[in-house]
């Protein structure tokens, strides 16, 4: 490496221009670290003109971003526009075919198109960065590539959608403080504060957390990214009344990403959980990020930060710069691609965990001995059963976990629930994850 | 790098048996992430012929350590004997000396030598893997040195002693049973389990959390290691009743290291602190460790995981060599030797922040009084007190924190009361740190 590593920054909206005030402001600390000067010398972004924080004057402009794939004076292509395919893309295949690094906060991107990209990467010897595609400023990537490299896997999951989880720990707020507020109120305040998009389904609907989820598991499990095999589903759903329960059986609402090897294959799930409070993750509020994985030597593992962000996506994006200037070219997942090896997707439905049932029932004696005969005639046994107040011939709500069992016959009860004469909603899960 | 690495290991006990067991275990993983085979080639230990889980009858032996260092087949000399002098020291200089990269556990050693092992590194173009040394299985190291690279940091702060977390944390369980125990009952306990050493000073007087925050500072400020400066205070003197007193306020007792940055200067103290029970480090319980750090663009981050053991130090042990194998050398404290700048130690006193007091006093008119004037005296203004019950003329702990005060003033102001005729012991203080 030279003296100096000259960035091409493709796209200056938060990221980007985070990315040029930490590079402003930390100069000399950069350099001192990395032994080298970084240097953003091209910028392309939607609008040459627009008021930025950061003066692009004197740096290179190009009205297409592509074409800082062609510049022969950058050494490391920055992507930051976004989106699964696209520029973005085009942009990211075309700098590592020049012989360019890459560097990327795009989870979209790689969650559809790492396998290829990281063969490009790996053809031209050069270094794909993405720890700010990643749980935000949370070195993860760097922790599971390289600081536990010495350890077999046997699962990773994490709080890894800042906006879901800002959402189901301000409903829990409105619950404790006695005013609960449902989902949609909630994603509306988060829309009003800039936590939440005008259009949220992208983070509410889990699609983000899967897009980070396929990549741990690509990492810690040494196989070809696999965003399709990922089960969704994200948190429109959650009423205050689970999060009441929750509160009151000891756990916490939390959008977790799940990785698990088991015996059925790897199962790649995004989903709400009931978390047990004693849990670390338990307590990781608010828009922060957290990551766990459990390691056959080192055992488990907790990272967590800021998920998003200006600040903690720099901050990110800038590691990956410095790791290159340092020289450091690492296999994309771990292992070269060639010894990336595909395993089977564990089926669904055969999930073995404990759950949390809600239903809506109509207050009459017998109903509970019905319901309990559906979990029965399943073989899944009831660890415990919650209703509160007595409203007899009304609509009241009650509440069952189970004992550990597999999620295809829960459904099959769940099902047969259904059919009830005094079932009167879509019986509710939520998996209970005993970390 | 060739495509083996060919390592000498000195020192078999829980730790070289665990290198030795993961090494064999983990062997087509790690040649996978690594991209070449790591062998141990050579080892020494005090006893040859002591049983042991691993087989070493096929690797060379030495007697003494220090032929490690001299012995041409070998790329990097693991040390893992302990101590801060003798073999160690020697073993370790000689082994960067004569081109060995070194990969050590060993933070009483680095916290003594870090800075002219750091340079003799440095002038070999050698890796120096301390890893393991700080916070057991948790890639902290690479976290601040790497992963977090791009930031300015105001502070870091940690468990950095499982044992001291294990006893505080026993020891409040036995206060929420209604059963508390003492301090001796609890680390006898502790003892019989394995989790204290037969002499626990080390551990139990903050001295071993001190070595691993010196260098932790020294990473994070980039400042030359000054184990001198670490202000060293242990958990002998806690009581049930404080962290009694601690619950009732919100607070969990713990003993922290904590590095910060002020106009006074660089602050290093190990110190039984309380925190927050909605801080993140108040919920790491039993023989964890979790390190906090406090960076200008990535905000709060914490890694949390095992301090100690044969799997988590092997596993940190084995990141450093994987690194070696990869090709990476860095310098040893994130900046060349010769960039680390040496920054003035805040004088003592100089602490500003908020206090739990406890006091024993004669439940008599006026004693609340005659101590609140004591603070009065020095401007340090009271934040909450309690008393609970009344024993008129009979000794009674009271309990005081106090809103956000230096020090110095604080410590007058304990002499203060304790001149007082009512007050019975010397006054109890323990920080309070707002996470």
């Amino acid at each position: 490496m030279s003296d100096s590593l000259r960035i091409g920054l493709a796209g200056l909206g938060v990221v980007g221009g985070g990315v040029l005030k930490l590079l402003a402001q930390q100069r000399p600390l950069l350099q001192s670290r990395s032994g080298c000067r970084l240097e953003v010398v091209a910028v392309s972004a939607r609008e040459r003109g627009r008021d930025r924080a950061a003066d692009i004057s004197s740096l290179k402009w190009y009205d297409n971003a592509l074409d800082l794939a062609g510049d022969g004076d950058i050494d490391v292509v920055c992507e930051l526009i976004g989106g699964a395919d696209g520029v973005a893309l085009e942009l990211s295949q075309a700098a590592l075919g020049n012989g360019k690094h890459l560097v990327t906060a795009n989870k979209a991107l790689l969650a559809h198109h790492g396998n290829s990209l990281a063969r490009l990467a790996e053809d031209g010897a050069l270094n794909l960065g993405y720890e700010a595609a990643v749980a935000g400023g949370i070195p993860i990537i760097k922790g599971l590539r390289e600081g536990l490299a010495a350890n077999s896997f046997s699962g990773v999951y994490g709080i890894l959608n800042g906006t879901c989880n800002y959402i189901l720990t301000e409903m829990r707020d409105g619950v404790r403080a006695g005013s609960p507020r449902d989902f949609d109120t909630v994603l509306k305040e988060a829309q009003e504060l800039g936590y939440a998009e005008a259009d949220p389904s992208t983070d509410v609907d889990g699609v983000d957390a899967a897009h980070k989820l396929a990549l741990l598991t690509s990492l810690v499990f040494g196989c070809p990214v696999d965003f399709a095999a990922v089960r969704i589903e994200g948190i429109r759903h959650i009423n205050p009344l689970d999060i009441r329960f929750a509160e009151e059986l000891g756990y916490r609402v939390k959008l977790l990403g799940v990785s698990r090897a088991s015996a059925a294959g790897i199962e790649q799930s995004v989903h709400p959980c009931m978390v047990p409070e004693r849990a670390a993750i338990a307590h990781v509020d608010g828009v922060l990020n957290a990551v766990v994985t459990e390691g056959d030597f080192v055992g488990t593992t907790t990272f967590e930060g800021p998920g998003a962000g200006a600040g903690p996506t720099a901050s990110a994006v800038i590691s990956d710069l410095v790791d290159i200037a340092r020289g450091l070219v690492l296999p994309t997942f771990g292992v070269a691609v060639s010894e990336l090896v595909a395993r089977p997707s564990a089926p669904p439905g055969s999930h073995v965990g404990s759950y949390y049932i809600r239903l809506m029932v109509v207050d009459r004696p017998g109903v509970i001995a019905d319901i309990a005969a559906c979990l029965r005639d399943q073989e899944v046994s009831v660890e415990s059963m919650l209703q509160h107040g007595r409203r007899p011939d009304e609509a009241v709500p009650v509440v069952l976990t189970t004992h550990v069992a597999e999620e295809e016959a829960l459904a099959r009860a769940l099902g047969a629930m259904g059919e009830l004469n005094t079932v009167l909603e879509t019986p509710r899960m939520i998996r209970i994850v005993n970390l």
